[in-house]
């Protein structure tokens, strides 16, 4: 299988690496093929100008290497932080530019941009991981954990990708070296769960 | 009263763009000082760096400058298209570089920065104007209006600014003149009630 695993935080040293890292290895190890893109360290811009929202409009070859992995991938990893119920402006922007008319959805035909688009993603699972300094138990109750909603059925399930599983690990910045090591160890149980060796595409559960 | 109008839409000819400037002028005409940012026409980089992370990091002029206005603004108006239900990038970076500790929000001594942050800015009301290509029953029913949530709860209510009004305008895209027209009527009547002529900052309504 081909999977795409997108990192999106300005420390080298930080868990969120980890977490990257950890699945880029579990998914080589199980006989993928990974492309991984730390937007950070590519300088990814994620500023969607006005022409290039256009279905038709003309892409920088960068941007058609982003859409064309996206669009071939067979599973898709996000790894950020929780910065305000949402990704780093640098992964939203990802979003904005990649997730694409022709690429990640598509509006049926006579349809002037208000209707239903169908889902053009070819990826049977998404997997999102976040990190949090924010407890389980405030962040439900105060902030209502949007960032489930957000790449579950705003993003994901809109471009068909109905597969998905999520998980925030909190509190980072006070957990503990033996803490962290048993999250990464769970990171490598969820990817292997989802995207086994050996797999046939049809492995993925449901 | 100072209040702060931040823009973000790619295209100067949109309805977002007619939104700010109604709301904009409404401000103007009941006696308030304005300052206005598009944030596409600044060429804002969104890109929150690892340096600049930390409560007392050095930091640029002009972002020294966007921090400053926002804790001295009485009063804040967002507008922005509804992408993936979260704001455009340049918004949400905006967000990320400019609500700093020590600016928008501060932990108590002794906090690692896993505790409830206390709100600093001093603005008295927030209003966000948003557009929207999607109905309101689907937005809801199937996305859960996280901009909602986002805005009010993750981001004016853990700064400090209790006081929160939201709009969101759908279907733009196949509204009729008329309709636009009696939406921006709608901007100017929502600016007025939360921020009136003459107003003594205690008039903002709760």
């Amino acid at each position: 299988m081909k999977l795409s695993v997108i990192l999106a935080h300005p420390n080298k040293q930080s868990f969120n690496h980890a977490i990257a890292e950890t699945a880029v290895d579990s998914l080589k190890q199980n006989g993928h093929d990974v492309v991984f893109h730390d937007l950070y360290d590519e300088g990814f811009n994620p500023v969607l100008p006005w022409d290039e929202i256009p279905e038709r409009a003309a892409l920088s070859p960068e941007l058609e290497a982003y859409c064309g992995e996206i669009a071939a991938a067979d599973g898709i990893i996000i790894v950020h932080p929780n910065w305000w119920g949402q990704p780093p402006a640098i992964l939203k922007g990802w979003v904005d530019r990649v997730f694409r008319p022709g690429v990640a959805y598509q509006f049926l035909e006579g349809d002037k941009g208000e209707g239903v688009p169908i889902g053009l993603l070819k990826a049977r699972a998404a997997i999102v991981f976040n990190t949090s300094n924010t407890d389980r138990e405030r962040e439900v109750k105060a902030f209502g954990d949007p960032l489930e909603t957000l790449w579950k059925n705003c993003i994901f399930d809109l471009c068909g990708v109905k597969t998905f599983y999520r998980r925030m690990f909190s509190v980072v910045v006070t957990s503990s070296a033996k803490q962290r090591s048993k999250w990464l160890e769970e990171v490598q149980g969820a990817v292997s769960r989802y995207f086994p060796a050996n797999a046939a595409k049809s492995d993925v559960p449901h």
